[in-house]
């Protein structure tokens, strides 16, 4: 009898070699036996898609977008074969799929392309014939029938979008850790795993620097209530859920505290005042192909303000350039640019409930003499932008005074 | 002007590596320049099939054929990917296809599946558009789109259907000789370059143990005659046309020498002399997927024959038992299995029109003391089995009788 459908998604290094593939194509199978229906969705194998990425670069630095996409998902394709073929080994009945095959239907931004629709009826009939269905995950192809690829996270994507279409019971992720912590353990060994997150929180712990799982599969997930177990593949503890409504809520004001170094911050003085003015600076950000994070500009007294930014530590030299050009052109002051920065941020629907989440953060921080530079709030989330060196302590003060240990 | 179409076939020792698919690149442009229309077919990269092979092998020893077609035809993937990439460098429009995407529709017979049609409205398309069209060789889908693969030779195949299907004016077949000789020129270096050689010729010397190209993609240009040129992608120089008719023919009596150790030769003494008794032993053999070549059966005498054929080295043990059986079943005598043996042929259609060939050839061996063990003939070729040992020496010799090195 069958116990219900469930779709699980091992990431690059859950298949990285032939051992591991082995482990997974056993607790696939472990699965089969208890009596579930699996659709399996496979990154590929290891560091593959960087040595293929490495191998065009040889060949082109600017290669055609469409080909990109060509070379790139062999990768998922290698991956699903050589598991079906381990799960064969077992004597149980697997079947592999390209994106292409189960009908993953993308708009055509190669390399970045959203999923438009897809038609499983392919899983379904295989699903129907008994068999364990393997999909190559991170790939579809456009109506015209050319092959895409989903960009970062793809394959999370593929796993969210399919549970969605088969309205499966369950959706796991399967990474190298054991499921999404209150902070991060490297920093805080005190960290504890949380049974369970919402989607809301994930989503801002993923956008501040909690590297689980991407921003975007989460909010596809929480667009069709698909619920997510993110799990170790390399244990059979379970890991945490991630779901619309936590159960217990009640008590939990904050869920975790994060951390990311991955930010500058860039603050333009004397901006005069006027409508116009800030939209001139983002504008030409935007235009630029720099993601603006937080922004905060304050109360203006004169007819003269401050506008302070985050923007991603890579494109610093781009971010510098066009708000230096784009200040004098709206008549602003000096651009000041401080790369010694870091974001720490409490998240936690309880806070919407709770006051006082800001005056515990900001007073945990002033008794560590620590200055906050920027503050940004968002419904479930309070950041501060301080200074890199005091950070991490400050996370395992935030971490202790929140509770987060218990 | 477009000056006709093309299609051009680079084997895997072409594209080895990032400098050779630069090399077959600039090959590809430099035709596209002189006005020519062009579809390449790739092989994968050098030893890539060999090595998912490998790959599969640790996981499964005896993989699912579907799940070895579904790893198989990445190789191919990658290599057109890389090729359109390598044009797009030299700033000319490529696009890249693999087989399940130009339409190459074949049976189920997965890893040695055979080409059924070919829907190329996709290249047409692409041609018109004055693009270089690059597809994957060796592979192609089943009418239920999964992915097949066409055996041994299959990027040749795939080529020569192409050049049918879309009427091409020549279909090139790049390979890391610069085209078909008189001999092995490993064996003897006078050996010359034919300019051109037919169909039949060349069948009889593909499965005669010349390796330039499979017999089967020879078979479907005979065909549908499609003219093929075999030549080297390392050179400029033109290599050997395969054609319907040699132009040349009424001279040359005999086009080349092949050399053949891969077989052994297996003799049932004392078969039975009647209806039914050979047919046992070759259905057995054929029944236990042993391949059978040459068959000697002479006229008998008694009421018993002897019966000699050959059989691929390869396959000696399991030949042996096969042919074990079926004798004591049929009947028949002792079974002898002879290791040291070789086939050495000499092959021409102008043996049709000039007697006393093979008088020639037995004279030539003879001269050197060479015993002949079997004799064979077919309407173009006079197969003689002898020892290994004087093989080579016996190829030099036949080489030079009937004047080829000239």
């Amino acid at each position: 009898m069958r116990k219900g459908l469930i779709v699980q998604k091992y990431g690059g290094s859950s298949v990285a070699n032939v051992e591991r593939i082995q482990i997974v194509a056993k607790r696939v199978v472990a699965y089969r036996k208890k009596g579930y229906d699996l659709v399996v969705v496979v990154s590929a194998l290891g560091d593959t898609t960087d040595e293929l990425i490495e191998l065009a670069d040889k060949i082109n630095a600017h290669p055609p977008e469409r080909e990109m996409d060509m070379l790139l998902s062999t990768g998922e394709q290698i991956s699903v074969a050589l598991l079906a073929m381990a799960i064969d080994k077992l004597k149980f009945k697997a079947i592999s799929f390209t994106g292409s095959q189960v009908g993953i239907i993308t708009d055509t931004r190669h390399t970045r392309a959203r999923i438009v629709k897809i038609g499983a009826d392919k899983i379904r009939q295989a699903l129907k014939a008994g068999k364990i269905v393997i999909v190559a995950g991170f790939q579809g192809m456009t109506p015209d029938q050319d092959i895409t690829t989903l960009g970062r996270g793809g394959s999370d994507l593929t796993a969210v979008a399919l549970a969605k279409e088969l309205s499966a019971d369950e959706c796991e992720i399967y990474t190298d850790v054991e499921g999404i912590y209150t902070t991060d353990p490297r920093i805080e060994p005190k960290a504890k795993k949380l049974e369970e997150i919402t989607y809301d929180e994930m989503l801002e712990m993923a956008s501040l620097g909690a590297q689980v799982m991407q921003a975007r599969s989460i909010e596809v997930a929480k667009k069709f209530d698909v619920p997510i177990h993110v799990r170790s593949s390399f244990s059979e503890k379970p890991g945490t859920m991630i779901i619309k409504e936590a159960k217990k809520m009640e008590d939990v004001v904050i869920s975790g505290v994060t951390l990311n170094k991955n930010e500058i911050k860039i603050t333009v003085c004397d901006v005069p005042d006027h409508p116009g003015a800030a939209a001139g600076i983002f504008k030409e950000l935007s235009g630029g192909g720099v993601n603006v994070d937080m922004i905060v500009q304050n109360v203006s007294h004169t007819r003269k303000t401050d506008i302070s930014f985050t923007v991603p530590r890579a494109d610093v030299s781009k971010a510098k350039r066009i708000t230096r050009r784009a200040s004098s052109k709206i008549g602003a002051g000096e651009v000041i640019v401080d790369e010694d920065v870091a974001r720490i941020s409490v998240v936690g629907v309880g806070m919407k409930s709770h006051p006082g989440v800001a005056a515990k953060m900001f007073d945990t921080l002033a008794k560590e003499k620590i200055n906050i530079e920027m503050i940004s709030t968002s419904d479930i989330s309070i950041s501060c932008i301080i200074k890199k060196k005091p950070a991490e302590s400050a996370v395992r003060s935030l971490h202790e005074k929140f509770g987060l240990g218990k």
